[in-house]
């Protein structure tokens, strides 16, 4: 049986094209001892493998040349070599883009629950998901009444922050780029306004939406919108800061400096990396869990299918033609 | 006897020029029940008046056009008809910018020591001092061995941050501008280094400085000092922001945003007013009276003499031509 991996073949200047990836026939290595062999089922795609894409000092290793890209990822377990774990088994875990992996059996767990659509664990049920709820929770803090802003609001992240938000008592504003996308966040996730930022009132709606000021803005997309946000803090916002979507492929990103805003308000920005709530990820898990069962997350997801749309499904995440979460499926085996 | 005042004309545009200030004659009150002449003896000019010039919405109210500007001073009691008040009490608040007040005795305290310098009660002693104290333990909270970087260094705030940074057991670095005042930081003020911001190597001398990177920045000046600086955060960097004077006279503040630093070192930034320190106002000041005495903490003070240096001095501020503090000394009844 063949083997097909997705390597990084140069590093890119701006929006990855295709001649960043190589796709490589590879071999399929038995597992040895306490190790499994794991086909890949679903693969995710997330903005912050931008970031390891550049050879440049930041939280996460760079991706190396000419080795396969990796990420969280669902398999299948073809084959076990290791006590707990049987043929079958569906499993989650860090992985390389590969058809098939043979690592050891603790770099990989079971998932909880094989009720809920898999894809699930690598959006609300698993990465996304813990950053949205560790971030708004640990340093957004929302009060009942408080106005919570979430850019990229219907992604990943953004469509669980704005859905946890409004379990907490809040009021909360979604942006995101098109009608569609800003409906969705009121008709389908319950939230109290949407704004488009690609309309050419954006400015306008938005303090429309916010006429009480911002109280918490989860970060998600940097770059002029959140420029525009800052304007509306509260005293004492909270502003954690997940990412920047916008700028992860320019090279510069320049615009009105943050610290006057910070003084007007007495407001507090902070940074943050999902890892940092590893100590409440079991906690998170069965609160996400929960709130997924009771119906109160939903989630959307896009799904590629097919290992040769890794590429173009990546760059949907910056040029906005995925809806939710994009995940790339490359087998049939657990449908 | 006549009296004078000085007082808004004009919201200025840039550094405020003369035409902004409007010297005026006016009459004496006679103190009513509860009340107390008091003489101006020092004025303080602090950078944040800059903000209250302009008819902006910001956290203090702007300044009345056409109105006697105020801030914070220290005076004689000449006449009391207050309980707890008599001649030649020494007394502080903030008050209009008038040779001579009328005011409730509420509005003023007396001093805690006469034996130490008065202008100390408008720098170490005073807001300046509760502001570095404040912002610095409160959200910068270093710990023994960490890297403090404080900016404007020599200033009545920044002198105090490095200062009680030191006495913390951090390694302290100090931004300052020009020889004189680099060589003060580390010569009177024992920090551990300082670095010329006018220097032409200021961004390798600030590398040089800081080989284990920045843990604590307390911000002071915004601007491309401040870029340069965040190039060097830790991992769980603090940054109180307490002002950003290098912008205060700017119509545009624009450089690069800073959200992706903070992800990459999960890094806080939170602006304060020294107003939310109020609860520890008498813990504050006491603490900075004992360090004072114990010699722990120095300072320098620039004083103008005259009430119609005012302007002037209030321009030192941005100019960088005061040293320490700046103050305006009004009459020499206290000497």
């Amino acid at each position: 049986m063949k083997n097909e991996q997705l390597v990084l073949a140069k590093r890119p200047a701006g929006l990855p094209q295709d001649d960043v990836f190589r796709f490589e026939e590879t071999d399929i290595k038995t597992p040895a001892n306490d190790e499994l062999l794991i086909e890949s089922v679903y693969i995710s795609v997330d903005p912050y493998m931008r970031g390891r894409m550049n050879d440049a000092k930041s939280y996460a290793k760079p991706f190396s040349l000419n080795e396969p890209l990796n990420g969280h990822i669902v398999g299948r377990v073809t084959e076990s070599n290791a006590d707990g774990f049987k043929e079958n088994d569906v499993v989650t875990g860090r992985l390389p883009w590969k058809k098939f992996n043979t690592v050891s059996a603790k770099d990989v767990k079971k998932v909880a629950s094989t009720d809920v659509p898999f894809h699930l664990y690598l959006s609300t049920l698993g990465m996304p998901g813990h950053t949205a709820y560790g971030g708004l929770l640990n340093i957004g803090k929302p009060e009942p009444g408080e106005t919570v802003v979430v850019s990229a609001a219907s992604g990943a992240v953004g469509s669980v922050v704005g859905q946890i938000a409004k379990i907490k008592g809040a009021k909360v504003i979604g942006i995101a780029g098109g009608t569609k996308k800003v409906n969705y966040l009121t008709e389908e996730l319950g939230f109290d306004a949407g704004v488009d930022y690609k309309a050419d009132d954006f400015k306008e709606k938005l303090a429309e939406a916010v006429p009480d000021g911002v109280d918490v803005y989860y970060e998600n997309v940097g770059g002029t919108v959140s420029d525009e946000v800052f304007k509306h803090l509260n005293r004492f916002a909270r502003i954690p800061v997940c990412g920047t979507i916008s700028s992860y492929n320019s090279k510069e990103d320049n615009g009105p400096r943050v610290q006057g805003q910070l003084v007007k308000s007495q407001a507090l920005m902070q940074g943050f990396l999902v890892a940092q709530f590893e100590n409440q990820a079991e906690e998170i898990s069965q609160q996400l869990a929960a709130w997924v069962e009771e119906g109160k997350i939903k989630s959307e997801v896009t799904i590629a299918e097919g290992f040769d749309k890794l590429p173009e499904a990546f760059r949907n995440l910056f040029t906005g033609n995925n809806f939710g979460k994009q995940i790339v499926k490359v087998s049939n085996s657990l449908d």
